[in-house]
């Protein structure tokens, strides 16, 4: 059935399927100690200009988040985030799961204010009680976000300041990244993320692996004995390799950002129905996602022929749902989700 | 390079692979939410002869170790273990991350000991003072062990019928599930391990898949809300039906069965090799690991050209190493190592 | 020095001390076993008018809190409180240390509203992805709240029935309960508070004890094994009837009441000073704390000859100071009060 | 009843029960930041040698154990005890609770040998899967022991010597402490004790205080926000100063040390009455705590006079029972006891 309910919804990329296979009867030693592994790191550290990058490769999102949020923390340290931040709503409380309170702030199209991060610590400092408090101890930021937005390189190296001024690490979850990075509205390249944050990762997933998280800390910074913490979260393939090659193949001749243009020209025709058809959209948002609003009666209609991804109920009689293209998304995708539209909205 | 080290050393058997390569643009919904994964319980379910068993699809053994453990045991419970389990040795404190003890009790080559179980469980409720201890909450055992031995029908019953009256939850770790039920030297099948205890599961990593564990409660008795518990454990995959598909073509035409077979049949070569060369066996293992205890020097000259598993210094001048086979173990895998161990015996 | 910052600013009531003296040398068995405990249950049992209530006695409000909430949560679920909530702002995180998240709504006067709580829990199971979310597994009230307030016999029936209306179970924080019980604008007896919810305790710290929480399940209802859980937590002491014989004291001729009342009768003296001096009240609170907008150079004045309870910043040149009565609070701290105030405001 | 089955029958020394009620209604601040809690900590300091010394309050071992364990480990990290250890066996599983593995040695009398320490050291740096394991992070000890046994200052020093070769802290668990060091048979100062760990505590509860433990970490070498650590622990008492107020007492005048000697004489005085009847010892203790061996029917007589501790089934026919001695131990206790051993064994 048609499917732009999310980005995840399709295998991977033919030519990780293809190395897999090719590969599938070299023994290899277990727990990420393989040569591919150790190649994808080197050509990670390459792409992001950072030659002491520790690159660590994990399986999914969620688990991501909480492991290297735990292994950041102190026992008295909790992460800030946008009241909307993944962590916050859709990881069933993985990080609090490993002792950590999230620090909310408010959530502008998924994205934080800076001024508000900085009223935010400053206030907690400011607090006579404040030792009595968890202590922020980590800005967590999504980019894209939840909502597909973007932070502007000066926004990006604006929180890092402030991170940076009382001493506390950003991290940038970027399950998405690949689609952020290739946007036509953004001027971050994947070396400007890593020089103005402290961790985040590139995301597989949902840009065109399997599976696999690729972790980086840009300057040789990941917390001692990450390893054995990763272990310790269940996030450490036996079958290690399988990550490491996913990552060879997408950081061989610039896969993973041909596979973010691809989405991102996809994205452009699909806007382009989108608006044909005159549905209203929910907010503007430059990646792989577009939020839109729609009756409730024809989105009973419509999902007889396509799944679509439900966001949040609009009003009584409207909601808001997603279509996401993705570096799996085909003309021949597009062109059915047209005449689909076309029928529901004639 | 020849390797002996372990089971997870080659990708998966090539019926997946190309059954992920046939169904990789099938757009899917996520989260195990899709019917290769409904297909795969449902052959799971009839392969255990239980037809109301809870099947998960988690990823790997520690992961699927620490969240069972954890979802299953009350705050003041701790569960009951061998001292040489996994859970207790190898997976870097996973289940005391989660707020829990390990109970440990003697090992006998890898082994609980009925007597010994029910006298621990009689002392503690005897303990004036138990309630300021941890209460025994679950009895993990593995099968095979960690030394590939195998509890036999009878032993396994008389497990589950101290467990039972204490109310306490069997567990049975079945990373290597696979190798255990098809051993020339087991009475146990997967009915009879299925009804004589209260989860278990059937290991995918280490029998034929890239990765997966299928996770069993025979009687509808998965706790409450355990899938949500996955996704906070961070063992849920986004792309949920890349295991439900790959146990779907593991329990088709009986191919999990026939992966332990063939595995079966190159320990019993592997055992003559090891017989010609009059290597001593450190333990009687009727599975596919096969430890044997070898000269520091041989070992050196042998590690050369193929990779054994170190299992643990035997005395000044001799290690116990481990030789394991696997479904992906080849006729020309064993003829190889026979020219290897022929050339350093000479 | 003159201090009115809080109600935990004097040892204990005079009557504790006496009886702590008398029977210093009674030899007694320890944890909890000894009679004076037992007798102590027995009276509240009476006091709530619930003969199968569960009682247990802790040692402070935060470890009293942490220890009930994840002895009753399970990990999939999290506790609803007010945004000012105690737990929420001022208890280091302990709560989120025990791997349970605090789902918060807003606070009114520090008081939860019954229909945004009705909403928020209605909303949450609307959502599409509730079971990759935090389950709704407790209500967190205060009374009185964090701002002295207090919920009506009406607004706590109501909230009660919601949450039995979704199985969740109510925990009332009662640190400061006898000065909410005996306010002279209240309609909640200790009985109707103890059938109207599930959870909750009388609070001894700040209510004439050296120290002690008295936590009350109601109908027999306390999870199982609650008094391993508090060894577990730290929260048991050895010489437990320390803390019995100061509740078998308090609740001895109805001395918490009157030690209630007594404060009672402070505050509405302090009131009147406070109106005397024209000094803006920040809201209207029924019990012993009485919360004040002060200009900052005066706050200055004053807290050269008096401890007072800093709140929080009100604008750029006045801030929001706490006044507490306790049960220690003299006529005589009084009148020293209304001299100073006079000097302040000449 | 005549009770030697511990030494936490009895309230305070009478010069703490006097100072509580002198000082009942001095108006103080909370949490630990009052002058008296200030004076405890210089008097401790100067006790220990240790200008530079952070000292603080917690209120009962159990927590102490806890909050100093869990604040110093990171996440990959245990702490090495003897079997026999009071976290491994009667603490309901504190230390697991916030997440962290015990690693256990043998016991020997309650001590762990210094070559068996480092042995466990070695073994696990040198596994080839130690990444795959939990680190030792810590060495916890008591002294005296749970079985009332000693360091010397010969092996105290020595089992540091390796702590420090492997940058791992020793920390020693003192809730007896007091009768440790004044033990006839002991060569360990205060001082020495300082100089010779990283932390440790001087235990209040059971030797002559209400409550309290007063955890030293001897150079300025508290972890970071410890503080708040205690908070989140549920280990801070609002009024703090009760605490501090019974340290500065116990460390007036020497007193702490006169409570211990005079249980040194009571105990001397128990072992000539032990003696006197013939009952067997179970093993020598320098200390407060003597271990005998009695006939169950015996025991059955004895206990209808005279609480003991029981401690440990010895045979068939005979138990392990403990008399404990303390502070609180008065000639005429002894007295009374030998009356009724006198008629027991007559």
């Amino acid at each position: 059935m048609l499917n732009f309910a999310s980005d995840y919804i399709a295998g991977a990329h033919p030519a990780i399927l293809k190395r897999l296979e090719e590969t599938n009867f070299e023994l290899l030693p277990g727990y990420g100690t393989d040569h591919y592994t150790k190649s994808a790191k080197e050509k990670i550290q390459k792409a992001c200009g950072c030659p002491d990058a520790d690159v660590y490769f994990l399986v999914g999102g969620t688990q991501t988040n909480a492991t290297v949020i735990a292994s950041v923390l102190k026992n008295y340290e909790g992460v800030i985030s946008a009241e909307t931040g993944h962590i916050n709503v859709h990881e069933a409380g993985a990080v609090e799961y490993t002792g950590h309170k999230i620090l909310t702030i408010p959530g502008h199209e998924g994205k934080i204010d800076v001024d508000e991060l900085k009223a935010y610590i400053k206030n907690y400092y400011e607090d006579d009680n404040y030792t009595h408090m968890i202590f922020p101890g980590m800005v967590y930021i999504s980019h894209p976000t939840e909502y597909g937005t973007l932070y502007s390189k000066a926004e990006l190296q604006a929180i890092h300041e402030v991170c940076k001024s009382y001493d506390i690490p950003l991290f940038v979850d970027g399950a998405r990244l690949g689609y952020g990075l290739t946007s036509p509205y953004t001027d971050v390249s994947l070396e400007d993320l890593a020089h103005n944050c402290d961790m985040f990762y590139i995301g597989g997933t949902k840009v065109g692996a399997l599976f696999g998280e690729a972790v980086v800390f840009p300057r040789n910074n990941a917390p001692k004995q990450f390893y054995t913490m990763t272990k310790q979260h269940g996030a450490m393939l036996a079958k290690g390799w399988l990550t490491g090659l996913q990552y060879d193949v997408l950081f061989t001749d610039n896969l993973y950002f041909e596979i973010g243009k691809h989405a991102a020209a996809m994205t452009e025709k699909l806007k382009e129905i989108i608006k044909k058809y005159q549905i209203p959209v929910f907010l503007e948002s430059p990646t792989n996602q577009q939020f839109v609003i729609i009756e409730d009666k024809k989105l009973e209609m419509l999902n007889e022929k396509v799944v679509t991804g439900y966001w949040e109920k609009y009003d009584e009689s409207h909601t808001v749902i997603r279509f996401a293209t993705a570096w799996s998304t085909t003309e021949e995708n597009l062109a059915e989700l047209d005449r689909v539209l076309g029928e529901v909205f004639a």
